[in-house]
């Protein structure tokens, strides 16, 4: 494949214009202002589009899906007792792949193509994100309430081993597009010799640990009131960080915990949408930027979100530094789109993804920009921060394939999706 | 006209599934579960569509959508001094009516059917509104930094009267849809004289007040120094509220501020994108809502914002309102609809719009809402707050008229618009 005469966003952050892109085995095989021959290659006109890397979400719960709107309006306690634990324990493995289906469309269409997600049953609903042409990484969230449990025997460790097995299984054909990330739901899910334990499999296995940190204020403090320390320095104590973390939400995090999150190279998953409508509060992501931090960007669920646009969560996070610094120039475009892409790609360990790059994996989108509403187009990065919406994606590419076009999956029968979600939901609604 | 079959949100903001609505003349003649005599009216079938009050936008400054992404990343005074002012003084008014007609076509796309604007040459840039088939609620900014100046000697009070000229005589053409307002584009752009003057002027004609009030942090505050009062209090003493005044941001509002504001009757314009973006911060609406003031929302000119799409403005304030609050459930999204849609029209006069109700002036949407990202529509209105694109609105009917259909604004040519707004825009930076 060529895309020609296309405008593009480089290596360096630069935006370069009328280049030729060659794609060959999945991909970037060359980046050049002058056109190569194209030697039977498929040519697909640029002009008018800009072209630049896909999005890495780095904080997801695709299954939740099919609970879009579902317990609206209700205090987060209230929320889980009365609407999310009776749903979850009648939502079967096959309601949870129509649930992932579900997402995978809404993900592609806003250019997402791969997602670090926490949820269960994760070679049946993976199942869904691999058929759609997507990549993952997917993970169990441990929740042990018990003293006296053990990771090892918790179902959270057999899923993990069942997708581990799955990945060996089919290892030529997946070629690393899912992957088994190791993950503790928090801090306040679990006792301490599971997450110990937890976390000394992730070492000995040399997975990335997913996690949710200091979402709210009060999951904070009672940590502190708990062990006497945060949950950052919590699990720093019981070992986490020798693993790369993938921190989810990091909305409350003290000055010592931004200090051991930059020295471990953690990664922060910045939820913008879902820390907003929870009430949660704004993560200082100004901050974390200022101090090193791996920033990234995540959608969370639809349950809590209430979708999984990370063009809108680009947008969010452009404009809550600037709003919570009360300043224009909080966070330059350059980082805020490298969060969402290279920095998300290095939270899933994916190091040959998230640039447009000779030798890198070919995940990219374009984006038409013959409309109104990115009209003039004269600075291109802040239509793509501010003005553009994800219904100007006209093409989703993930390891050099097109999984959507535009309006169109490729993979997925749209109708049947949404269909077989919608009556999986019912199902469940009625079984309660 | 019949919408068969439709789901809608009523006049007191409940959901009715499986409705007939009929138009006629302009107004919703009936709405109704039976389905009426068509009597030869045209049927548009409703199913899997959900119809709710179009959106008034009560701050814009449409003309400027043409320096969308002009000046980023530049400080307020050197955004101003640099880029704006010199543009400014080359933007002609022919230029000035593409980039409301390019405007036109975003808001329209987006649900909005009108606008309360503010900016120069009314009647020509107000044409493009007209000639779209839209609203708008007219006025020119006083800006007199002369203690000697007299507002009935400058250009605004002119542009005003032309404007006023221009709307006797069309009236019946005109049916109410461009109207005159008064305004003062802030209390730091002006002399206590003219202000006085252009207040005694919107008394004397009956006009509505548009004007800037604590936009941001140092606006308010400087006031104070220099009157030893803030910006309401000072158009208090000068005699602004005894006309119904729309005030866009009150970002920094002191509690006598929001007394005096909701004592009046006066409507706060909510520009979330815009304070954020430009650093100026997070109204604190909730409160505002609590105290009972007539909140409405805006989304300020494009330069600011970088779009006029109402759909993210009123997500945005749903967002940000429980994300300040540490609320889940800080303001009900009846209220939050309402504010976009009765709210703003109120805030224009227009007393018999922004109502799905029998009799009102039929100003409406459509949603198609057979989409993934749409999918369980569980809970409708949380679907329309928290997941909906502009892309996903398939109709805008203002007075009964279809102005935006499937994609295609009915009178406005597109490809014509942004062609002639991008030469608008290269022409004016050629001659600077």
């Amino acid at each position: 494949m060529i895309i020609k005469d296309i405008k593009l966003l480089d290596e360096e952050y630069k935006i370069r214009d009328r280049m030729n892109v060659v794609i060959e085995d999945g991909r970037f095989l060359s980046i050049t202002k002058g056109m190569p021959d194209p030697e039977g290659r498929e040519i697909i006109d640029g002009s008018g589009k800009f072209m630049m890397p896909a999005f890495y979400n780095t904080h997801c719960h695709v299954p939740m899906t099919l609970l879009r709107g579902y317990g609206e309006g209700l205090p987060l306690q209230r929320w889980l007792n009365e609407k999310i634990f009776p749903f979850e324990a009648k939502f079967s493995a096959q309601y949870k792949y129509w649930g992932a289906k579900l997402g995978a469309l809404e993900l592609m269409k806003s250019g997402c193509v791969s997602i670090s997600d926490m949820y269960f049953d994760l070679v049946e609903y993976g199942r869904a994100l691999y058929e759609a042409g997507m990549k993952a990484n997917l993970c169990n969230g441990l929740v042990t309430f018990d003293d006296n449990a053990s990771y090892f025997k918790d179902r959270s460790y057999q899923d993990t081993l069942n997708l581990m097995q799955w990945i060996k299984d089919n290892s030529a054909e997946n070629d690393g597009r899912l992957k088994a990330d190791a993950s503790v739901h928090s801090e306040y899910a679990n006792r301490e010799n599971s997450l110990r334990e937890a976390f000394d499999f992730a070492d000995d296995e040399g997975l990335i640990i997913q996690a949710h940190i200091s979402e709210t204020r009060s999951e904070h403090e009672e940590c502190k009131a708990r062990h006497g320390m945060s949950p950052v320095a919590y699990f720093e104590k019981l070992g986490a960080f020798r693993s790369p973390v993938v921190a989810a939400h990091c909305v409350w995090l003290d000055e010592e915990d931004v200090e051991t999150m930059v020295g471990a190279g953690a990664f922060m998953s910045h939820n913008p949408s879902s820390n907003l409508k929870l009430g949660s509060g704004i993560a200082p992501v100004k901050k974390y930027f200022d101090r090193g931090m791996n920033v990234t960007i995540g959608t969370d669920g639809a349950s809590s979100n209430n979708n999984l646009n990370m063009m809108e969560e680009l947008h969010l996070a452009a404009l809550l530094c600037r709003g919570q610094s009360l300043d224009a120039n909080a966070i330059p475009a350059e980082d805020l789109i490298k969060a969402a892409t290279r920095g998300g790609a290095l939270a899933q360990g994916r190091t040959d993804c998230g640039l447009i790059k000779e030798g890198f994996r070919a995940d990219f989108i374009l984006f038409d920009m013959e409309q109104e509403h990115l009209t003039p187009d004269y600075s291109t990065l802040a239509n793509i921060l501010f003005s553009a919406q994800s219904s100007d994606i006209c093409m989703t590419v993930c390891n050099g394939e097109i999984i959507y076009k535009d309006g169109e999956a490729l993979f997925i029968d749209e109708e049947e999706t949404i269909a077989k979600a919608s009556e999986s939901f019912k199902k469940v609604l009625e079984s309660l």
